[in-house]
């Protein structure tokens, strides 16, 4: 056992960049997840591979554990640090290291937000498609292999990546994939860090297809006189084939709230789809001929358009304010968010029942859903000092949960499991979880990465 | 040690369905690769999960070898038998499982064909969109992580694939992903046997997604005065965002064997382009004109049109006939292919490289390539017995993977490795194969699972 303390000799390597005050270590403690913060014994802010390399080799002779921190954006407790060990920010890693336009591809370090590889590529005519609501860390989005809106038409992180620079507990830094389309070389270890929540290694540089942004993007809104109205519409949507690129939905209360908050005027407080397509002009209207006659099967509403930027953000406002406008509800206040994800035959019967059940504990319970993925979010805002509230929302998310697993879907769409879903990861894949263990005891035999999160390795 | 032959114990369980014989043993001796016929012991023709759990528990206990063995379309040395060991031909798990047309998506075993899986879909307005060009089994598609010519719009089987069952080599049973488009739900485990090669595991049933049928296809042909023309017609259709089902190129030569095979009539002996749309009637129209620009400022000639399947089919036939019109040049020869793929932006470059080595050797050698992807192939009829040719055919192999890799492209695009890329995973991944070997070696602690295969693990 070695005399000085890991804090003292990071700080010995990374001066200022080691950071063992209160505050700091309070600031890097926990994401926008349910969880009472947990400081790490000190937060470090390393500018490269090799200096994360370095860290990685230091933290992992003395078996001390590894906290990889991006925006803390993440929900299910993915980033809540250790008592034990140290966090690394990857914040001063954030460099875009390089476009191709005429291949659609970018490399970017770990901390490139999507909102900023947007701005960048935004006089190229090609964007990067993924967006989960927070302005989140690329890396911390390949971490929990994250979606958003667009998933529909783009796919998810797993989609999108192409390669990774990532360091390994024993420090080694390995390059994984590449740059081309597709390849048959050897394991996909791409896509075994993409979802492993640091639990295997630190993400450090990104690999990323992008896309061209389309000739014509138009949008809709459509208000429904219920929410299955709505759910049923969205569901349709995609069993015909449409190309959507998003179809997102609102329920009832969630526009109240939204509306509120932005004080918008463009909406109307009832269940609502939020429609965008992108192609061609003429493609586009041949999806929309169909989409609005299935809506008028519904009892939708006549849509309203929109087709400039500037227009469309206004009318997707309400979608844009969704997070935020729940949390302004309770101050200091936590959100509790749900993320199941069924097969698209079963969404409208796995949104009434959360609607019912919701119903049933009276407690304020916007939704917003993915719907063209069959993914949806129930939020709870909530007082944390408030034990009972707490309690009605886990036995809430306990049943739908249960519900979601009847009807052959998942645990998580797109957050991840973190703390907080490692109880239900084991219902959903008991058999899986031993070897998740196997391999995660290969890789990381130390268990330094990120331990307690996924699963409890003993 | 026990006394009882590996081949005795699993013919007093399996029976007639345990083959010692010569002849089946050297009918599974390989695929469609260049290597000598290597027979197992015995091959084994299993019927459940459960049947392949008891082969693989046995020969675990036993450390004896198992080759997984679909429909011996591999063209890699996949397949190639183990003499200590035995086979496992899949064949008799060849059950469609069910089909959610709702969903689009359906369960299938290890051995039904993707030929045999369109068959069945062929009224529900759906169909399987990977298209290796042999009628492969889809569970060895799976292993090599395949895909064909529409992977430029459907993706290969990464992008399919939700879930698969695995055997492992413990003979453990395990259900890996789900019927959900997305999930987050802990480690990636579907995406690490996907493209394993049969290293980690058997595949015994595959969860996919369906693609709906557009609701118009149009195929048109178009020749070119050289295959640079060609290529960089196709290069530039993709870089303008084209959404295209497929664009194939075969080269003079390759015209000129496939015209011969099948007496077409339709065709020139000239570089030629093969494209497919696939959309609603106006978003084809729109990128048709788009592509005819395109064609004509690159010298190309009129494009030649179909739209119904029977004249699509005899417009395409071709391509279709590549490989054994190729192979019908040698009287009981091999066909050798490479199967380099680059970023899009290079891929002129590549098949300009590749076209004059090829001229420099003087060998006859017709190239077709899924040029939206990158990804081309140099196929080499050869006689095995003149030991002459096949070493200036590894040299231009050897050549063009060098060249490849300046390009940042990868040594395999749909094919995988085998026995015969070992060395150019080697040269394209020397950081990877580190830990591909931990994680093979926690998985497959006894080695049994297809050893040799994609790296030498001592």
């Amino acid at each position: 056992m070695s005399i000085v303390s890991i804090e003292t000799e990071l700080k010995s390597i990374f001066k200022e960049r080691c950071s063992t005050s209160t505050s700091t270590r309070f600031n890097y403690s926990r994401g926008e997840d349910t969880y009472d913060p947990v400081p790490s014994k000190a937060v470090i802010f390393p500018r490269t591979n090799e200096e994360v390399s370095t860290i990685l080799k230091l933290c992992n002779e003395r078996k001390v554990p590894v906290v990889p921190f991006g925006t803390g954006t993440s929900l299910e407790g993915n980033v809540v640090g250790n008592e034990d060990g140290i966090t690394i920010s990857l914040e001063k890693m954030n460099k875009i290291l390089n476009v191709n336009i005429e291949d659609f591809d970018c490399r970017v370090q770990a901390n490139v937000t999507r909102e900023q590889l947007n701005e960048h590529l935004r006089e190229d005519g090609i964007f990067f498609p993924i967006d989960p609501g927070a302005n989140a860390a690329i890396g911390g989005m390949a971490a929990t292999s994250a979606s958003g809106t667009m998933a529909v038409k783009y796919g998810t992180m797993k989609t999108v990546i192409t390669g990774l620079t990532v360091v390994l507990p024993s420090g080694e830094i390995i390059n994984t994939g590449g740059r081309t389309k597709k390849t048959s070389a050897g394991y996909n270890l791409t896509n075994l860090f993409i979802g492993s929540e640091g639990t295997l290694g630190v993400i450090t540089e990104i690999q990323l297809r992008l896309s061209p942004i389309p000739e014509s993007i138009m949008s809709a809104v459509c208000h429904f006189p219920t929410l299955e109205d709505a759910v049923k519409t969205a569901q349709e949507t995609i069993q015909y084939g449409i190309p959507i690129a998003r179809i997102e939905m609102l329920n009832k209360d969630q526009m109240d709230i939204s509306i509120n908050y932005s004080n918008l005027k463009e909406v109307n407080v009832e269940p609502t789809l939020f429609f965008e397509f992108h192609g061609s002009e003429n493609s586009n209207k041949d999806s929309i001929k169909v989409v609005e006659e299935l809506s008028n099967n519904n009892k939708g509403s006549k849509f309203k358009w929109a087709t400039d930027l500037e227009e469309r953000n206004k009318l997707w406002q309400a979608r844009w304010d969704v997070y935020y406008s729940v949390k302004a509800l309770v101050n200091n206040g936590r959100v509790y968010s749900t993320d199941v994800c069924v097969p698209i035959s079963k969404i409208t019967e796995c949104v009434n029942f959360a609607e019912q059940e919701v119903n049933k504990i009276g407690l304020r319970a916007p939704m917003v859903g993915h719907l063209g993925d069959g993914n949806f979010h129930v939020l709870f805002p909530y007082d944390p000092n408030d034990k009972e509230i707490y309690i009605k929302i886990r036995e809430f998310s306990n049943k739908l949960i249960d519900k979601t697993l009847e009807l052959k879907g998942t645990v998580t769409g797109e957050h991840g499991v973190g703390l907080h879903k490692k109880k239900y990861l084991l219902k959903e894949h008991p058999d899986n979880i031993p070897l998740m263990k196997t391999i995660k005891r290969s890789v990381d035999p130390n268990n330094i990465m990120n331990p307690g999160k996924i699963f409890d390795l003993n």
